[in-house]
């Protein structure tokens, strides 16, 4: 699973600028970052007029874009999405999701504070803060980062979320919903898929299996 | 697996008004389309120096906007993504897949051609082509219907790849690729699936099983 790390903090305490510096010195250090962000303004699709925009604007619930290096998407949901349904349902092949705000979820949360701009933090020790940085000190029994620190930060974020890497991982899901899994169910399920799939051309060998079982109207 | 229709042409011969009228058309049918456009000239990630464009300018390989109603994710790839990986790991909900061009790929073909614009179509038999849409005859052995029937080509459309829906389907993916099953082996897995995990809570009546093992390092 991939884990989430929230960059929280007051209106203009500098979370994107925060966000902006973390990025590249995890990125230096061979980590894949999915960053997420909440626009309750809402956002254009593409350009006014370019075909994509056409496309969204005749009814799609959903638009791609491809080019050679870079795909986007645009996808209709019915309500805001959580953290952890972005995570299930649209982002692969990153180490890192940081979210900008989402203060109100459960995940892992980095507050940046400003003594300037405010008196208070905005979370308590109930919010799983795991780190502050700011210019001020706290006792909140988290580690306190001064705000150039981001290698500090960046240290800090490694050893606890990036790690070392889980060599082996079986995942299930049921209606979308992960299953918790037990190391003895966890080892059974992995022997027992492989084994049955291993005589199947393409699978011998195959780093990721994955099956999906439909039944829409049973 | 969602089906996916290629509304190719020449350049200029109305793929993009096509695509305007028809997803309305199957909207109303209630369907839930994706549309799938190739940019060569790529794009921008959101309006320079919003938060998310910041994000991306850092160097994250994923961005996610997240709003009340929509979600946007841009992501990076290493080279053009084919529909059918497009299919497996973006789109999501939607009952069919259309795309404007991908002309060379093995999807079934709707080609729109005008006669004042050129002389001969852009597919030939061997194309996949399964309807044309034109202002002329052609004998090509599919449909053709003319650049104002978009119910005749819904009809068409809804006809062979939305009605009737698939059942029960299994899923077999090694390192991303589709492993083709046959029947009885579709049988088997399906059946030693649900049954390893029918005991294990929340799995149970389910709809949709999912497993993914990975071993990163194997």
């Amino acid at each position: 699973m991939i884990p989430i790390v929230s960059i929280v903090g007051k209106s203009d305490a500098g979370k994107t600028t925060l966000i902006e510096k973390l990025v590249p010195e995890l990125v230096r250090r061979g980590y894949r970052i999915a960053t997420v962000k909440h626009d309750v303004h809402g956002f254009e699709v593409d350009r006014e007029g370019k075909d994509s925009w056409r496309h969204k604007k005749a009814g799609a619930h959903t638009v791609v874009i491809s080019s050679p290096n870079k795909v986007a998407l645009i996808r209709d949901v019915e309500e805001d999405q959580a953290l952890e349904e972005i995570r299930e349902k649209l982002v692969r092949d990153v180490d890192l999701i940081l979210s900008e705000g989402f203060k109100r979820e459960v995940h892992p949360k980095v507050e940046i504070f400003r003594k300037e701009k405010y008196t208070e933090l905005l979370c308590t020790k109930d919010d799983k803060l795991i780190a502050i940085v700011s210019n001020q000190a706290f006792d909140m029994g988290v580690p306190v980062f001064d705000l150039d620190d981001v290698k500090g930060l960046a240290d800090f974020i490694e050893k606890k979320f990036l790690q070392p890497k889980e060599k082996k991982a079986i995942f299930l899901f049921a209606d979308g919903k992960a299953i918790p899994l037990n190391p003895f169910v966890r080892g059974f399920l992995t022997k027992a898929v492989r084994g049955m799939v291993s005589s199947l051309k393409g699978c011998d060998g195959a780093k990721r299996i994955e099956i999906r079982i439909d039944s829409k109207d049973e």
